[in-house]
């Protein structure tokens, strides 16, 4: 992948619609576009300017368009850029992406516009990974946590405690340079105390993951019971209510998959599964085994009781079996317009939510119950969340890094241990923003993007 | 529905993508994006201008976007525009068009955009239903048809003939007012040439839609034939042979539909059918019915012989049967690997196209002959072509008003009647570019269109 290639793709969603807008970077790309263009001349126009025209390729009309011109340094990638908008037919994108091919540009590689954004310094490493999360966010809080880390985040606090922290490596180093002579340039006390400044921070971003990965992944969240205890019933009850509210503005609904939903700015998956019990039919059996697995992934688990027919011996080891799985559960007794009342009055302060689904009784207290597992609260601009598994690990180890540096210190060791140690955390550190990276980790990052962005 | 209105609407394709495109038009929608902008001040910025900045609404920051100003009357509306581009996240689109329904626009309605640079005079009616056609062309000629269309096509042409039928019309309904006086403002001579000229050019229209519907439409094409004859292999094969072309491009298959094939610039939309033959199972004699009243409705069947098993009689009492449907079709014997060679001898010079979908003969010869019952050139930039069943009623009804004029004048009568039958033309064509349009019309076209357009 030559960084100076002029790389195209369509930057809109696929499908027929209005406009589609086809996108380049490179520094040749107003070029390649202008031999395909009639209109002005896109070579002498301002950078943020739109132009009308239309293109051909050979001596074939394509469409009318609108070409916006970028002038490197003011893009998204700081590279020359072009965004053509056409008719939004695939037929046309086809065609306009031909010719721009033929001209000289070539297929944009996944995430690569954010790439070379990154690679030219718009953004760093976690701001460009909020791109991707910005555009796959399904919650609100989910865009707005993104958007924040996309906006600098904990970039700006990373790098100030990360510059300190490469003074005082220099500071070790050079001591080292010394041998014998027993110098100290780094005062240990002013490095034990910047120390304890980073990890405090790394600990507050370490404690956010929690409610930052609820934010961005969602909730897998399996219904599970005996057969017909009521599980499809709460699952549509659960879903058309959300859908209803989801779907005010048209066209979102498309979006929606079947079986989520938003809850407290949460976004639940709700999985159901084949009624749990013991059986001897093979076929059966694998579903039943298919059910307990999911409930082993699930990060909850809403356990719905039969309460017309369940008898308390049964409920309590149910329950017991529940417990077994080391997984969060909210017990739910459903169908108590049908049960006995000594039976409800058995279950009394046993932390049970009593529901009639068909009668669409106590749902709200439901929720609640469910929400109540999850301490999120509505995200606000400025508010920092580490969403990524991989920014959590490696805060995580920078900050085992730095334990290592604090015991060294109390322990006497040698500076060329203490910097090795500090070296390993600056390491953990700058893997986060960028400041070090390798070309399998920045492949692995924006391979996962959309082509296009 | 009030024109003045700010409207807005999605104008991309929905999904998740690197960036998606707001639309608004009215002259309030640069003050309403301004409201929530965050960035220069959009009032003062010339047209067609690119502002980067922030949405924000309620206190909250949405998104960073780029806003495309356009001032009336350069835009596609004539009215007053705004593009916003914003990450391509359906929440976000959610959030950006709620805060503007909060600042004063409204949702648009399907077409609006392009209804209202139809009635502010961007395009007349025939141009602004191409632009639907445009973007749902599935095939490379039926783009070209709807673009030719969409800049111009006939509209001029046939804004010029009723321009002079109009002064025409003028003239002898002036003739009118002198009453008893044997005034003749009208020469008729001259009227017969004129109306001789347009409805030379009508009929050149009137036979173009043969060609205008195969590309715009498709050809809805019958595979039929007994059961085991072939029919899912061979059409397997068709579809797999051209979807591999198709899909050199990435990201266009995702549109393709599972039984369409374009074959010489045309889209065949492949029936498969039920295997026909006599049964006394009720359900498998709807699915025989179902596939005879298929046939009935095809522009063409191509039916299957399994030549393995099928004796002469057979197939001729078939061809027979084939006949009756008054379809056009095409004989293929299958299976010719498998067939007797002297059944094979004995249908040559019967217009039958000997294959082995197995084994992959003769496909080319199948689809060859497939296309010669289509007559369809490429379109080039400029041809005219009718695509539109709508044109096509309204040019033969103005034909046949212009003959009765004709027929008028052969027969001496007077002129209120010729007046009335020219006015009858003048309706007619005028209907097509929309010179003259119902609001019942209007909604009739533009409720077809997507929103955002």
């Amino acid at each position: 992948m030559n960084q100076h290639d002029t790389i195209v793709a369509l930057a809109t969603a696929q499908g027929i619609s209005a406009i589609a807008v086809i996108r380049l970077s490179g520094s040749d790309c107003i070029s390649i576009t202008q031999k395909i263009f009639n209109g002005r001349n896109l070579l002498t126009a301002d950078t943020h300017t739109a132009h009308f025209g239309t293109l051909h390729y050979n001596g074939k009309l394509i469409d009318e368009v609108l070409v916006t011109v970028f002038k490197e340094p003011r893009s998204f990638t700081r590279e020359n850029a072009i965004e053509i908008s056409c008719h939004g037919s695939p037929v046309i994108v086809k065609e306009i992406v031909k010719a721009l091919l033929a001209n000289g540009a070539r297929l944009a590689e996944p995430g690569e516009f954010t790439k070379r954004a990154f690679l030219n310094g718009r953004m760093d490493l976690a701001q460009a990974e909020a791109v991707a999360d910005l555009i796959n966010a399904e919650t609100d809080n989910a865009r707005q946590a993104a958007l924040n880390q996309m906006r600098g985040g904990f970039s700006k606090e990373i790098n100030t405690l990360r510059e300190e922290l490469i003074h005082f490596a220099s500071l070790i180093e050079l001591e080292l340079d010394f041998g014998e002579e027993d110098v100290e340039f780094a005062k240990r006390d002013d490095l034990r105390k910047l120390i304890l400044k980073i990890q405090s921070y790394l600990s507050s971003l370490i404690q956010s993951f929690d409610q930052g990965n609820v934010i961005k992944n969602g909730v897998p969240t399996v219904i599970a019971g005996k057969p017909n205890a009521g599980k499809s019933t709460l699952l549509n009850l659960l879903l058309n209510e959300e859908r209803a509210i989801v779907s005010e503005i048209a066209g979102t609904t498309r979006d929606v998959i079947e079986d989520e939903m938003i809850l407290g700015g949460i976004n639940f998956r709700f999985i159901d599964t084949a009624g749990l019990r013991e059986t001897q039919d093979v076929i059966e059996a694998i579903g039943v085994e298919r059910t307990r697995d999911r409930m082993r992934k699930a990060s909850v688990i809403l356990y719905l009781f039969d309460l017309s027919s369940a008898t308390l011996a049964e409920i309590h080891q149910q329950t017991e079996e529940l417990k077994q799985l080391g997984i969060p559960f909210i017990k739910v007794g459903n169908k108590i317009d049908k049960a006995d009342p000594a039976l409800l009055t058995s279950l009394k302060d046993q932390d049970f939510v009593l529901i009639s689904a068909s009668k669409h009784e106590n749902i709200q207290q439901l929720k609640d119950k469910l929400l109540s597992f999850f301490h999120v609260s509505t995200v606000k601009s400025g508010d920092v969340l580490v969403t990524s598994l991989r920014h959590y690990q490696n805060l995580l180890q920078t900050h085992q890094s730095l334990d290592r540096v604090l015991n060294g210190m109390s322990e006497g060791v040698t500076g060329d241990f203490l910097a090795m140690d500090i070296r390993q955390a600056l390491h953990y550190l700058g893997e986060i923003t960028g400041a070090i990276s390798t070309d399998d980790l920045l492949d692995n990052i924006f391979s996962k993007f959309c082509i296009g962005k």
